[in-house]
């Protein structure tokens, strides 16, 4: 018999989604935020929802685009300092010497050093509570050489990304490769 | 330099939610759907992505409630599985043995053997394309004793939940601790 925790926000795994934004003065600001998620298959979407008071929020708002860039093991503390400061005050980029690119797509930058981005639309926003739900159409996503394998897709061994466990607030890498997607179930579905 | 992949739905980590609906008979059904995450504080939510076309979308509408499951590394097969059938047809719960348990919260089942799920009331639906962005309040999380810490709290390491990697279409497992968040993070900060 199950107990009851009662209503909170814990889902595993959680990802940590750095957000990539210009302010009105075209200054580049990353923000980590963990709730959030693909929303879409067609066109390709991604879901992040923010509090209105962030730096971010207005930005996005304003430029109408945003990256997603996802963080490698090597970068967990660079993504934990993302969501402990604000961009009003501090110029993120300027104290980590991470580099910011501007996306040739949408008017917001990247970060050079993460494995990979996705450059993303503003195209639809929602009111749920505390947080505000933008939904960025995926315009592209850029990875680098180093997170490819040789087919040229995304090899999230390379990528060596990481885990958000809410509640306990904790990062976890990831572990084992247990089986192939729409595969390893064809067993069970044998099954008279 | 990055190297443009094209429009894509990648995210690391991706979850794996195994959402629990009864159909207008009461029937219990599971499926699995990637696309979704925690998407507000306050209230506590959750946005999971459907198709119109599955049946869980329907059973969803019908009964403004759902339940999240989230399996452990036990599970995968089962939930790659409920991924595979479409629930019009087949009992998922007769097929793999697993325990349909009626939520007291709202009118859906949760799977008794999984280490912990979310009780949602539907509060909003949004379109976007292909899929539908439902969002519930999630009203309740409940959990096995054995996923648990000493103070009664879920721990990630004794859920050993797993996650997705969309397009490669692959399931890891959750790896090594690497650090507390709103903390690791500080020494940067102090950084002049």
């Amino acid at each position: 018999m199950k107990k009851s925790l009662g209503a909170k926000t814990i889902l595993y795994p959680t990802p940590v989604l750095v957000v990539g934004t210009y302010d009105a003065q075209n200054r580049p600001n990353v923000m980590t935020a963990a709730w959030g998620g693909i929303c879409c298959s067609s066109p390709p979407c991604i879901a992040v929802a923010l509090r209105k008071v962030t730096y971010t929020y207005g930005n996005i708002v304003h430029q109408e685009g945003f990256t997603i860039n996802i963080p490698a093991e090597q970068h967990v503390r660079f993504a934990d300092y993302f969501g402990l400061v604000s961009g009003k005050k501090i110029d993120k980029f300027a104290a980590t010497g991470l580099t910011p690119v501007k996306s040739s797509l949408i008017n917001a930058p990247y970060i050079q050093e993460f494995p990979f981005i996705l450059e993303c639309n503003l195209i639809q926003k929602m009111e749920i509570g505390l947080h505000t739900l933008l939904i960025g159409e995926i315009l592209d996503i850029k990875a680098e050489a180093g997170a490819l394998d040789h087919k040229g897709q995304l090899d999230i061994e390379k990528v060596k990304p990481f885990l958000y466990a809410p509640e306990a607030n904790k990062y976890y890498g990831m572990g084992a490769f247990l089986g192939n997607a729409f595969s390893i179930g064809q067993d069970v579905k044998k099954k008279p």
